[in-house]
């Protein structure tokens, strides 16, 4: 196996610590149990927590910091963080306003930040992210998956909290982005695991899974390789059946790569998506290309489109200074 | 071959389509012949333009805005750019004090700078890129290739530009910043050309090729896969040997990916990298680690290191608003 890495063992703890290194002005690192937090605590303001397994960066340890979270829970690679995890990242994130829990719709993370929630004396909510728009139920989760819309969430509700948002206020956003917010994502064969040094699945040399999940869960099914033109349109008809947008809806275009796949490419995916958007009547208001939630070193990628209005792009526009998203 | 996009004439023509979409307040791109510019000009300071085959992105499209980049000239995959891109590149650009060129040292690149320089009637100068330290020559160059070192030179220049520098200081401290960078890159195997749809090289299931150009040109040797530790030192080595760094000097670190490795790898490399020098009484001062200058879907990356004074760090430093590096 080809891989940067020391052992098994350490690979997490070490990227961890380059993370720490590289990013110092914005976010500390805390091993035992292992938890990502910003360096300056927002006194009086919701603290927006995520978590879940590593293998999907930027997700969620890059967008840590001002305006979007305040601490990240990252577990070992494609596993769910702890509860001991998520209990020390509230207790030392929280600043007087209460916990915001964004969590991916997996069972693991589920469970696991429900068991944190129980155990803490402040007053806590979580937003379930369950935007992949692909599968209604998927081996790791009952009901819709979360994915790249994740980023999207942890982006409205953490402006919302920079800006003063009480606890309620920013899950109640939280839940209205995610209602808005759809994802489809393809791949073109797996990733390789570097722990076990094994593809997460197989797939024949003109197919792709359509519909596929962060960590290579089945989609909705294998199809033949599609020029991107017919590949955008059959993920777009899946994206707005599910969110049934009106003519001249403005709405967040966010194209994601998987993590194999070039940039060059991904704006290629971009052009198909905005000028069929723009066919069907809608308002591509604002735009986000890259490598934003990944899996590993997969080939493919996801379009996510949200709906928004006045609010959501105010919030998706305000400052925002982690280590993967500035503004 | 599994790939976003339509049709292999089209490729390049598309992706920069999608690119002018999502950035449309940072840079405009302009068609036969094909350029990117800056949306805001820059009156009366010199403009720095590069260009080079695409493929590479971000580099160097990307790179185009505030405190970089006046202008881009992207040719197809792996294609050096024409003599006219780069003519009604400059002549769009240049703001009334002349027009200074960052090319990477390969022959087309320098013989159609050098050809487009020939017909500009205004001031012009060139800085040659050739901080690849692994080879002293290779199938595209005659001399070191210009690497991931590029950006960091083109960061460092507009900078300066920005800062109002004439041209003769804006090419001294592009002179002076190749001249204190150096760079290695290691590749795990060869990228998939997306226009013939064949990888660029074969390589052994447990071999990396060590030193590997920007297009997967051969390096210095293949190697057996290492440890992330000892094939650290082994890259820094190459490097250190080429910079002579005295004891206490502060430096640049930056990690690049080639395309197909995850964030979370490449944080372990710098954490490795980072460590070493420490060890070798080294001062790592600034740093950066994402997919800055890449080969497409390359799976490995490369190490870059530059010696840094009380100016360079100010220019490193001082503000950028381009697609890719923004602060």
């Amino acid at each position: 196996m080809k891989k940067f890495k020391n052992s098994t063992h350490s690979f997490v703890h070490e990227s961890l610590k380059g993370l720490a290194e590289v990013h110092a002005d914005i976010l500390r690192v805390h091993f035992d149990p292992t938890y990502v937090i910003r360096r300056d605590s927002a006194q009086g303001r919701v603290a927006v927590i995520s978590g879940g397994g590593s293998g999907h960066e930027p997700l969620d340890v890059g967008y840590v910091g001002h305006g979007m979270l305040a601490a990240a829970c990252p577990g070992e690679i494609f596993t769910s963080c702890t509860p001991d995890q998520i209990l020390a990242a509230a207790q030392s994130a929280e600043q007087g306003a209460g916990c915001l829990f964004i969590v991916k719709n997996y069972r693991g993370d589920l469970l696991n930040f429900e068991t944190a929630l129980d155990m803490l004396d402040f007053e806590c909510a979580t937003v379930v992210v369950d935007d992949d728009a692909s599968v209604d139920s998927s081996p790791h989760s009952v009901g819709r998956r979360g994915a790249a819309g994740t980023m999207i969430v942890q982006k409205i509700v953490g402006a919302a909290a920079a800006a003063g948002a009480s606890l309620s206020e920013c899950k109640a956003v939280g839940n209205r982005i995610n209602a808005k917010t759809a994802s489809v994502g393809v791949s073109f064969q797996g990733c390789m695991d570097p722990i076990t040094g094994a593809p997460t699945f197989e797939i024949g040399a003109d197919e792709i899974e359509f519909g596929v999940g962060l960590h290579g869960e089945p989609g909705r099914q294998r199809i033949p390789m599609l020029a991107v033109d017919a590949l955008a349109t059959r993920m777009l008809d899946t994206i707005l059946a599910d969110l049934k947008p009106q003519l001249g809806q403005r709405v967040l275009l966010c194209i994601n790569g998987f993590g194999a796949t070039p940039l060059v490419e991904l704006y290629v995916l971009f052009n198909a998506a905005a000028k069929q958007l723009k066919e069907r009547g809608l308002i591509v208001q604002r735009s986000l290309v890259g490598n934003h939630a990944t899996s590993l070193d997969t080939p493919g990628g996801s379009i996510t489109v949200s709906l928004f209005d006045d609010e959501l792009s105010s919030l998706w526009s305000a400052p925002v200074h982690t280590a993967a998203l500035r503004w």
